[in-house]
């Protein structure tokens, strides 16, 4: 079974002030994460701030998260970078440090173009021995991934998923069908965008990248097991308690939301790295309602 | 007079393939702007990549610019960064290594919000004691300033000018009218984006950042002057003379096109970071015939 499939419950990097990771909050967070049964872990990824964090510091959140919940719960590390030696060096330190899969989004200032995104990609590849996955997410990277350019990309030796915003529920059986047709077999689809991901699973879609999975695994793996189960009423029942919550996501990205959740719990004081504010005050009452309806 | 009026002429950062700053190569390009008469240089501005660069290497860029012009030329130095405090150590950077005015973009990964930029720039004008620029490039940043935003900010002290996007021709006088009634007399509205700046400027802009300005000072020195003057229609004859040059901006991105601008000049043989492309060798036998033409 690929490292790509189920549900990879994507969480924060707790770090201080200046960026250093509390590696105590960290393995806090991830012991809830193999307690509840998640099927691998997304460190580093948009959720966890690697944007914001440097080479040391992400080398040193993958060592305590291998440390943790290594050889048991597979570990899916985020090593996007401006600079493509830069993308390759993180690649090369995740492996190091013991990674089992790696996320690749191509984060962009000057506009990529097509072939720069696919050299890129091809290069960091090719700088280490783990399956990648592509990370498509153009409200962070502002860099939308055709088709066509990840059928080119998925003949890369090394690259193996494929991570696409979810479509809208409506479209999502054609889309994922249309991709599907495109890629290799062994190519695995996955979806993120959490109010929609579950009904591109129930369209064909084989993995959930969850950011809600990293906060709160029981109730996301119970959604994404019915699913995987082809259950749509159930899928449309449990979505139905999560609504508050998408709807906070929506309003002020999952980001801002999952850190204040994640202090509501308990679970940590980190707050987003500057200029990121946490959420106010207003909007964590009503976060509150939502945690405590979705535990209900 | 203010360091954000006229010509800023905004220069690549030769650099090696791993990102090591050219000094020899960038003191060649400064001296050329210089013996030109540019009003001001804009360092490490998106055309000098400093994105893609580390903050010992952009150091270096600014104390071989400070020993070559300063005191003579106004430098002006782009500080953004993802995170604040990064950003924030950028500007003391520059400060103490010999510039003369900053640049400041929003950098994003995670979209801001507009109080997020706000506290973020008001941080940053806070670290230090030189004049800041506000620098509005939503097609790099993805952040898009309101200009009720633009006013917010202008009131901060420290915060002395602003760069926008050059509205298309036909809605420029309008466009720079309504944005100099919100802001302070004394905030700088300036211009960037070749290809509409010198009609912004014959609407009341006062100052063009420009690309091209830093490999072609003379020409666009000569359109620059026509725009303060007034004169239109010397606007429009030596804006004809351009017209290749911005046709390739637009298709390719000025960043590649200045690079292989510099090649072709014998200027610096140095590439844009990977994994920005250099343009091909059909678009350089483009770009020649557009340089001869300029020149001519």
């Amino acid at each position: 079974m690929s490292i790509f499939y189920g549900l990879s419950a994507f969480l924060i990097t707790p770090t201080d002030e200046g960026g250093r990771v509390d590696t105590h909050a960290l393995a806090t967070l991830l012991r809830r994460l193999e307690e509840a049964g998640v099927d691998s872990i997304g460190l580093l990824g948009s959720t966890g701030t690697y944007a914001y964090l440097t080479r040391v510091e992400r080398r040193r959140a993958i060592e305590a998260a291998a440390g943790c919940v290594g050889g048991r719960v597979p570990l899916v590390v985020g090593v996007g970078a401006l600079r493509t030696d830069d993308a390759q060096d993180l690649a090369r330190d995740a492996q190091a440090a013991g990674a089992d899969g790696l996320l690749l989004a191509p984060v962009s200032y000057t506009p990529l173009t097509d072939e720069e995104v696919f050299q890129h990609f091809a290069a960091v590849a090719a700088a280490v021995d783990l399956p990648l996955c592509i990370y498509n997410n153009p409200g962070t990277t502002h860099f939308s991934f055709s088709d066509d350019l990840l059928a080119r990309l998925a003949g890369v030796y090394g690259i193996a998923a494929v991570k696409n915003p979810a479509p809208a529920p409506s479209e999502a059986p054609a889309a994922v069908e249309a991709l599907r047709m495109l890629l290799p077999a062994g190519c695995a689809v996955g979806y993120s965008g959490d109010w929609h991901a579950a009904q591109a699973v129930l369209a064909g879609g084989v993995a959930w990248y969850s950011v809600i999975g990293g906060l709160l695994p029981r109730p996301s793996l119970a959604l994404m097991r019915a699913a995987q189960a082809g259950d749509a009423a159930e899928v449309r029942r449990l979505n139905t308690t999560f609504e508050p919550l998408w709807d906070l996501f929506k309003q002020h990205g999952s980001l801002r939301v999952v850190y204040a959740a994640a202090n509501l719990l308990g679970l940590t004081d980190a707050q987003p790295p500057r200029p990121i504010l946490p959420l106010g005050a207003a909007e964590r009452g009503r976060l509150a309602r939502a945690l405590s309806a979705l535990e209900a």
